[in-house]
C-alpha cells in the first residue's frame, strides 16, 4: 500500500511500504476511508518531536471501515465504520479505568503516527480496537466525523470543560487556529457571554468570527490585554484559553484572566512559559493542562450528528492520497491558503 | 492605647497611638485578648509590600471583646468574643456573595494591618463587623481559635482543599513553616496515605514530623524529586503544596507531581516562577493560586473545639503585649528559637 | 396606596391601605413599575399555604424604582431602578454566607407576599435592600427583568443545574406551565441534543414547542414512560425535571430516569409521593429538591441583556393595576387563556 | 468440587458439583482461598430475588488464587492472587468507559452467584478477568483483603461518597450492620465532627461505638428523629446514609436531615417508600440511589495496607468450606451470634 513516511526532519514520503498485519489479538486493521493532517504532523516533520524516527507513518486521525480483528476484538466486526481517535485506550489501566485514556499506561495515549505507523496511509493497524474506536452513525459524513478524531474533542475536553466554560462567561481564546475555533465551537455550547478570539492574523480572525466569536483582537496590531479589561471593567475574563503553545501566548492568557478565573492550556509547548506568581498568588487562579482523554467522543457525536455541532465548517479542502504532498503543502502554508482541515480520501 | 507600629522597612515600635473609635456603622472595636505574628508582618517589616506606609499598625490576626458596634451591626454584640479573622468581607459585593471573600470588591479583603491599622495593639477597629468576624465557643481557648484568624484556613482552603487532597493520597508538602504544618494538619482531615514534608532546615522537618508528616526530605542534602518519585513507583505524587514563596520551590512542586495530579500554591511569591509547559503541556495537571477566603472558618471552630483539629500545637511561645518587639525577634529567628506561632496577650 | 390583598381563601380585593414605611434600617421602600401573578399566588388564594394570612398583600416578583432606604442600606440609591428577587436574604446567616439564599435563617428566605406584604401594590417595602435587589441595566426593558424575580432563576437553578443538564442530554421535562418552560430556556443554555416537554394540555405543549422542545408528549393520550424510553433506546433521559407539584408527575419523573441519571425536582408539593426504591435502589439515581437561591440572578441578568436569553417570550398578557382583578382572572384561566405571564404595570 | 448451591427458597446445599472451566477467552478460573456470606445471600435464600434460580452456586465475594485464564486475558496471570470483587466489568460498555461498572452494559455488574454461578465455592469462573480482580499485594492477609470484595465499597461509595461526607459534619447512619458499619469506617476518612449511629439492636449498637460512631440511638427505644434535633440545634444531620433497606429506615433518614443536606441510601430495598415531598421539595435536598461500582478499590486496597482501614475488625467468625451450612447458620443468626462478617476458607 502507500503511505506518507517521515525519513527525518523536513523529509517525507508518499511512497509504497507493506501493509500492516495484526500483531495483537486485540488490533483491528481498518481500511482509511478520510484522513487529515494535525499540527502536530507539521511539528514533527520539523523534527520538533524527537519520538518520531525514520520510516514512520504520520497521521494520527481517520474513519475508515474495519477489514480484519484479531481474535480478542468482541465488539468491533469486519465491516464496520469507525472513527480511529487520535488516542489509543488500553482498558485496562489505571488511567484508562478513570476515564483519562489519554494518560493510558497500558501501551496506549498518542501512539499513532508517533511511537507506531498512523493514519495518512491506505491501511492501519489499530491497537486495543474495542477501546480505541467509535462506531459512525450511518447518516453521518466520514468528513464531518473526521473532525471528532482530535481537535474538537481537544478543544472541548482540554479548553471549554477544563476551563469550565459556564453560561454568561466571557470566554477569552488566544489562537485561532483549528484548536483555537474547535474551543469556539465547543465554548458556544455552554451559552458564553461572549468569545473573544485573539490572534496574529486576520484571515483567522475572520475564521473566529464565522465560527462565533463576538470580539476578535490582532495582539499585532492591538494591545489584547488592554482591550480585555477594558471588555470587562477591569476585571479579566472568566475563562481564557490558549491554543497556540508558546511563551508568550501562554503569558497573555494568563495575565488577562479575573480573580477566581480558570486559564485552560491547550497548546503543545516546547519552552517554558513565565508564571508570574508575584501577581497571581492571591488572585485565585486555576490553570490546567492536558493531553485529549476523548472520553466526550460519544457526547461529541451525539451533537454532531444532531447538528447542534458544525463538524463541517472546519474542512476547507480535499485532496486524494496520492496527493498527499499537496495535501501537506496546503496545510503548512495555512496563512495564505486559508487552511483549516483538509480531508484525503483514497 | 499602645500598638505596634510600622515606620517603614526596618523600623518599627510599640508605642503609644490613638485608640480607634467608630468610622462606619457596620464597624467594631475589639479589645485584642490574643494576637499573633505572622510571617507577612516580617515581610512588611522588610519593606516588602509597599502598600503598608508609615504609622500602620501591623497584625492580621485576633481573639478578642468586642467594646463598641456602630448602629448598623446586627449580629455582633457588645461584650461577645470573638475571632478576628484575617480577612474583611463586606459581604455584598458580586466575590462576598460567592463565597470568595478574599477577594472582596467592596472594601475588604486582607485590609487589616496592610492597608488599615491592624490587631497588634490593644484595640482594633474591624469593618464589616458582621461578616468579619467569628463568635468564639464560650469552651475554647483563645489561643486556640487565634490559629483560626489565618494560618488553618489558609492551609485547609489554599491547599488542601484546592488541591483536592482524597483518602489514599500521597501529598507533598513543600515547606514546612507554619503554613505547610498547616496544610499537613488540614491534608490528615482527608486520610491521605502518606505526607510528604520537604524543607531545608532538619528543624522544620523535625515540627512536620510531630504535626503528622509519614516521611520527611531534607532537600538540602537530598535529591527531594528523585526521592518522591522513588517513593511513588516514578508516578509522582497526588497533591503537590507549595508553601514557602520562592521560584525553587514552586517549580519542584510542579516537578513532582503525577499525571492528573493537583499543585496548589500557599506561598506568597515576589517574583516569577518558571513554569515548565514542555513537560507538563500533556501531563493534565492543574494548578491553582490563592489567597484565604476564611470560608472554612465555621468548619475549622466545630473541628477545633470537637478535637478533631488540634491548634494548640502550633502555639510556642507566650508574649506579654508590652514585649511586643521581643515576641517580634523570636519569631524572626525562628531557626533558632523554633518559634512557629507566638501568642500575645495584653 | 392601592395593593392585592388576601382575605382568607378565595377572597382577595385590590383595594386601599398604608403605604409602607422603613422599619429596619436595611429596608427600602420601592415604587413597583411591573409586577406579576405567580402560580403559587393561585395556591394562596385556594387556602393551601396557611402561613398567609388574612390581610396580607400578595406578590413577590417586581421591577421597581426605589423611593427610600434605611441608613444601614449601602449600595442601593433612592431613584435606584432594581429587580425585587422573590428571596430576601440577610447576607450574615450561615446559608446565606454560602450563597443558599432561600434557606436564610435571619430572616429571609422567601417571605414576601408570604410572610410579609408583598409586590402586588404600588410601593412595597424590602428588607434588607442590599442583598434582595439587584441593578437593572439601563437598557432593559422592565417586563424583561421581571422574569428574573422569580421563574428564571427558579427554573435554571432548581432544574437545570440541579439536574445537571449538559451537552448531548436527553432531558425530559414533565409539566409545560411557566416553570417547566422556563426550564426549557434553562436547559437550552446547555445545549441537550433533545428537551423532551410531557403535559396534558396540548396548549402548553404548543408553547413548550416555541420554547424550543424537540419533542412533546401529551400523557393524557399517550404512554410517556414508554415513548421516552422508546426515545432513547430503553435507557431513559439522561436529566428529568419535575415542573408541576403532584406526586403522580413526580413518580412519571422518577420512573423515566437512565442509571446515573438526575431527577431535579422544583415542582411545590402539598402531598407526599411514592418512591419506588424496589426499583431505583441500584440505578445510581440522584434526586434534589430545592427552594430558589436566586444566585443565579447576575448571570441571568447578563444572558439576558445580551440577547442569549429571552426572557420576553414569557410574557403573554399586560394590565394595569387597577385591572389587577382581571389580570388574577386572567392567569387563573390559563387553560382558557393561554396565559403564561401577565405584566402589571401602574 | 464442592460449593453451596441453591435450590429455591430456604432450600440450599453444600455439594459436589463440575468444576468451572474456561468459556470466553477473558474469563479466569479461580481457587477460592477465603470467601464469606453477606446480607444478599440470605435474601436469595429467602426467594427475594427471583432471578437467582435453582442450581445456582451462591458467593459474590473471594479472594483466591488464579488456576487459568483464557487467551485474551493479558494482565492477570496464573499463580496471580487476587481481589474477586461483587462486580464485573466488561471494560468497554459506556457505563464501565465512565467507571460505572455497576451499570455495565456488556455481560458485567453484579452476576456472581446471582445470574452466573459465585464464589461459594472451591473454584470459581471470573468474566472480565482483566477489569474484574485487584491484584493482593504480597503483604496483606486474604481475609482483610476479602472485606473489600463487597462492603467496604459499597459503604464508601454510595454512602460516604455520595453523601458528601466532609471534615466537621454530622453524619446520621441508620442501621448498623456491616454495611452501616462500612459507612462509619469510611466516614471517619473524612473526619466528620459526629456519627450518630441509628438501630434497633443494642448489640450493633456496641458494635457502632467500636467502630467509631460518637453518638447511638436505639430506635425502638429512642425518638431518634427528635435526638438528632436536639444533637444538631434543630437543623438536622449533614448527612443520612440509609444503610437497610426498608421504608422505615428510609423514611427516618429522610426526615433528619439538614436543609441542603444529602440523603444516601445504600440499603437494598424490596418496596416502596414514602417521600415527604410536601415536607422536602422546599429543604434543597439531594438522595442518591446506587449499587457499588468498585472504582475505589484500589484507594482502600492502600488505605487498608497502610494502615488507615481497619478490614480485621469486621471479621467476628472463621469456618473451614466444609462447616459453610455452619457459617450460614452463624451469618443468619446475626442477632444471637453478633456476627458480622464470617471468613470462610478452604
Amino acid at each position: 500500500m502507500y503511505a506518507l513516511v517521515y525519513h527525518g526532519p523536513n523529509n517525507k514520503a508518499w511512497e509504497e511500504v507493506p501493509k500492516p498485519t495484526l500483531i495483537d489479538d486485540t488490533d483491528a486493521i481498518v481500511r482509511v476511508d478520510a484522513t487529515t493532517i494535525c499540527g502536530s504532523d507539521l511539528h514533527i516533520l520539523k523534527g520538533d518531536v524527537p519520538a518520531v524516527t525514520d520510516g514512520r507513518i504520520l497521521g494520527h486521525e481517520a474513519v475508515g471501515t474495519v477489514e480484519s480483528v484479531g481474535a480478542g476484538v468482541k465488539n468491533v466486526k469486519v465491516g464496520d465504520r469507525v472513527l480511529v481517535s487520535c488516542i489509543t485506550s488500553c482498558g485496562t489501566c489505571r488511567f484508562c479505568r478513570e476515564s483519562r485514556y489519554g494518560q493510558c499506561l497500558g501501551g496506549g495515549g498518542w501512539i499513532l503516527g508517533h511511537l507506531i505507523d498512523g493514519t495518512q496511509a491506505e491501511f492501519v493497524r489499530v491497537p486495543f480496537a474495542d477501546t480505541s474506536t467509535y462506531p459512525v452513525p450511518a447518516s453521518a459524513a466520514d468528513e464531518d466525523i473526521l473532525m471528532l478524531a482530535d481537535i474538537l474533542p481537544t478543544g472541548y475536553e482540554i479548553g471549554v470543560l477544563n476551563g469550565h466554560v459556564k453560561p454568561g462567561d466571557v470566554v477569552a481564546i488566544v489562537g485561532a487556529g483549528p484548536i483555537g475555533l474547535s474551543a469556539i465551537v465547543g465554548a458556544k455550547l455552554f451559552s458564553p457571554s461572549h468569545i473573544i478570539a485573539i490572534d496574529l492574523a486576520d484571515s483567522r480572525l475572520d475564521a473566529a468570527k464565522r465560527f462565533g466569536a463576538d470580539v476578535t483582537i490582532n495582539n499585532g496590531r492591538e494591545d489584547a490585554l488592554a482591550k480585555v479589561m477594558e471588555f470587562t471593567g477591569g476585571l479579566g475574563a472568566d475563562v481564557a484559553i490558549e491554543a497556540v503553545g508558546m511563551p508568550a501566548t501562554f503569558e497573555l492568557a494568563a495575565s488577562l484572566i479575573r480573580p477566581c478565573g480558570h486559564i485552560a492550556n491547550i497548546g503543545v509547548h516546547g519552552k517554558p512559559a513565565t508564571l508570574h506568581l508575584e501577581k497571581l498568588w492571591i488572585r485565585d487562579v486555576t490553570i490546567t493542562t492536558g493531553l485529549v482523554d476523548t472520553y466526550s467522543t460519544p457526547t461529541l457525536l451525539r451533537l454532531t450528528t444532531g447538528g447542534q455541532l458544525d463538524a463541517a465548517q472546519f474542512v476547507t479542502h480535499q485532496f486524494k492520497m496520492n496527493d498527499m504532498l499537496a495535501a501537506y503543502d496546503t496545510s503548512a502554508r495555512a496563512a495564505d491558503t486559508g487552511a483549516l482541515k483538509v480531508v484525503i480520501t483514497p
